[in-house]
Order: C-alpha cells, then structure tokens, then sequence
C-alpha cells in the first residue's frame, strides 16, 4: 500500500482509469472523487470503484495523501493551486495534462513554499472519454512523462514515481518546454491533422472509406473542447511543428504543378522508416 | 463454380487475397498465378492456394475465363494489352489498381475491339504487402469500385459484379475520373500526411509516442514504390485535395502567430462530426 487516501478530481476516462488500477493493484486505501454527480459516477460508487464523491474540492482533499488533478488542461493549475490551499501541507499532488509548460509555469509563485507538487502526463488516453471507457491496464508499460521544477518540494518527484510505478507505467523525467515540444509532434499536430483529413470528407464519399482513412483520423473523435484548450496552451510549439509539416508537404509538388518525384519518394521512404521503426 | 480457370496476375496480398477467397467460396475451379516464383509462391503451390504458376503471361492466360491484374498500378495497362493479346477473345479481363482514370484511358484504342474488359478497386487492403498477409476474408462486406467505359464490351461489368459478390464484397460503378478525386481524399492523402508526419519524429521521441500516433500514420508504413506510382497516376487530384488541406491547416493560425479560435473550433468540429459518423 502506498496511499492511505487517493483522491481523483475529474473522474472521467484517465481518473476512472487510475481509480481501477490502484484499486485491482492495492496502490490505495481509500479512493475518493471529486466531479459532479453523474449517472456513471453513482454507478462507480455503487461498484465500489470509488469510496465516496464529493463536487467540490475541499472535503475531499482534508484527509488526502495525494492528489491527481484529472481535468481538463486549462482548469488544472487553477484547481492545484485551490487544492493546495485546503489539503494537509505533505499531500502529494500531481496532475495528468497534456500540456506541461503552461500549467507548471502558471503554478510557480502561487503554490506555498515546499509544495509536493510536480506535473505529470501519462501517454495512454483515447479518442474516447467518460468513465465508461476507464481501464484498470490503461497505464500497464506505458510511459508517464514527469516535468520537475526546482519552485516546488523535491520529494515529490520519487512520490509520484513510485505512484505511478505502482498503477504498471513507467516513469521518464523532462522539463515542461521539452515534454510540449515533444507532444506537438506526437500527438498536437496528428490531431489537428486527423481532424483536417475527417472535416474534408464529404458525406457521399463515406462509403469509400476503408481502414487506412479510419486509423489515420480515429482521433479526430476526440472532445473539441478538450483538444482547443490544449492546442492553446502549447501554441508556440504547434505552431512551429505544424510550418514544418506543411512545408515538407508543399514540396510535394513543384512550381508547374507537378509531384516534385525526388522530394516524394524520400518522403514516403523517410516515413516508412520512421513507421517501421514504430512497430504495429 | 463461377469460372472454370481463374489466373490471377500478381499474386501478394490482394492477388493472394483472391486466391484464397476464389477458392473457399468456390469462384474458381482452377486458379493459376502469374509472377517470380518465390518461396512465398513455392509455398501457396504446395496448399494449393493456386493450381499453376507461370512468370509469363503466355501460357497462364491461354486458358482463362478471368483474369484479374494485380500489379503495381504503372505496370497495369501494359499487362492488359499483352493479356488481350493472348488470351481467348471471351476472356474476362479486370485489375485491382489504386487509380483508374489514367490505366482506363490509356487501354482506348490499345484493347481489339470487344474486349471484355472493366476496370476495378476493391477497397480494402493494408500497409502491410505479400503473400503472407493474404486473406481469404479480405473483401467480405468491403466495397469494389468498378469504372466502366464505354470503350470496352459491356457485358463485362455484370460479369465482374458477379465474381466480387462471389466473393463477398459489394460493388459501386464509378467513372475513372470520379473514382480518382474520391480515392485522393479517401486515401492518397492520408497517405501523404500519414509520411509526413512519421517522418518529422525524431528517433529520440520514438519512447513517447501512443496509440494515437500509431493509428494516424499506421499506413506510412505502406511500400513507397506503390504508392509513388499511385501519387503519380492521380497528380491532378492529388494537388487539389492536398491544396484544400494545405489551406484549412494554415487557417489555424492567424498572421500574428496566434491560433485562431473559431477556425479551430469549426476544424475540430466537422472533423469530430465526420468522423464519428463513420463509426469504429
């Protein structure tokens, strides 16, 4: 065991999912909610998911050993910093954004000194989202980026990485400006793209659809909202891998409206590898 | 028993395909391959995937009631004017190609008058290629364009129709040239993006890639050979859809470097609403 009480706040795909591996692999005593009462979240009381739900922040954070801040990213540093303010002062509190800089910069100067703070991403997730999708393996082998700053207690990097140890991810270290850079590449900029493909597909060419088309927008499924406030917070980046892409696009085809052969089959060749290298 | 001898011209993961599905629904009494022998190939003659195999056209033709051309989309028309050539003046004559408007077009005139020939594309597929990847499950429920032409006898097309629904798909008549724009948007593209963007990954960022990233450039890992010569065959298309994506992708962002707002939402929008209208 290594926490007596575990709070999740936003219980939807990724909290859901902490809540049923560190149930099925004993990481927590007593796991507790905080989000509005929803159909799903009565039923995953019922089920013994979570030991009680609360829709607000403070009682559910007094008796907390630590706290992971599950919602959307331009909510997170905002809720930290309230967390903070009504938790014990050696909770531990992290979070699962997908932007690091901003929310982690945004915190420095507005948490109390010595703060257990340190920002978290795990790069598990899907298109979908609600509890309903949650999965106790979601976190099994996968990666969970951690982005320490020298502002906040250092001890709370070795906490959250045993934590996350404990729920079957590894655990990788970067700063928040390398993590953002990282993820436009990986995960930004293929959104944006998947969603650009999907929105040029008129509704009489669907069934013309096969399966390279549906793995290359499958993401596009996700939530807009979600997707418009993280494309916010990492902007610069985005914004520099998104003109790199084009270009390498553009030169696809030369001046005269030709395929510039050169340029596409090292393309096509460049990418394969890469794919390969991916594995399936 | 639809046909007494089947050849199939190019047999890897389609033309295997169609073997193997020939076969299990009792399409073909005979099915004879046309290709190098390779050990794959040594291997299907010894199941008895196919009865024959030949590396020329000559005398696996001879006695075909259909063949299917199942090469690379640059090495198609030239196969069906040797095949017409040798074959009986009743032989049912199809190919499998990716394009259709310039491997259509340039058998007018080539093709003896009457010829019993329809061009065609079943939509199904993978990035993977080769024999080993066949399937005899491949086309069911899957949709085969078949692109008429006025050029060529007519009776072909019902003929055709006949052997894909023996093998399970569903068939849709299409012009070349429709087919073409459908297939730029549907597939061609995704299929340049999906290069583009595995290509941009760096090998140190390989470790943070997830699912998403896997899904949206799985067909990258498609052979660059192929699908040069498709880009090659589809230029025209191809530059539009791409201009159009190209376009959308820029709007993102306004001239101030900043993201703007309501063109992502719009983007992220459609793009959610399109592709959740193709389902899972």
């Amino acid at each position: 065991m290594i926490l007596r009480t575990l709070t999740i706040v936003g219980v939807g795909l990724i909290g859901g999912s902490i809540a049923l591996a560190a149930r099925a692999r004993g990481v927590a005593g007593r796991i507790v909610g905080v989000g509005p009462r929803s159909l799903q979240l009565e039923n995953a009381l019922q089920h013994g998911m979570i030991d009680a739900c609360y829709p607000e922040l403070g009682p559910a954070v007094g008796d907390a050993d630590a706290v992971v801040v599950c919602t959307p990213v331009d909510h997170i540093a905002d809720q930290v910093v309230e967390i903070a303010g009504c938790a014990r002062s050696d909770t531990l509190i992290t979070d699962v954004g997908s932007t690091k800089a901003f929310i982690v910069n945004s915190l420095i100067g507005r948490l109390p000194g010595g703060a257990r703070f340190v920002g978290g991403h795990p790069l598990a997730g899907s298109e979908k989202s609600g509890l309903q999708f949650a999965d106790a393996r979601l976190f099994e082998g996968r990666l969970v980026v951690l982005t320490p700053s020298d502002h906040f207690h250092p001890d709370a990097v070795a906490a959250v990485t045993e934590f996350w140890k404990g729920l079957g991810a590894r655990v990788k270290e970067m700063t928040p400006e390398d993590h953002d850079r990282a993820v436009a590449i990986t995960s930004h900029l293929p959104h944006l793209v998947a969603a650009a493909l999907a929105g040029m597909l008129p509704a009489d060419l669907r069934e013309l659809v096969a399966s390279g088309f549906r793995d290359t927008t499958r993401v596009a499924g996700g939530d807009p909202c979600l997707w418009t406030a993280i494309f916010q917070q990492n902007e610069a980046a985005l914004r520099q891998t998104l003109d790199k892409f084009q270009l390498a696009l553009g030169r696809c085809f030369n001046d005269g409206d030709r395929l510039d052969m050169s340029h596409l089959q090292k393309l096509l060749a460049e990418g394969k590898r890469n794919r390969d290298a991916l594995g399936s």
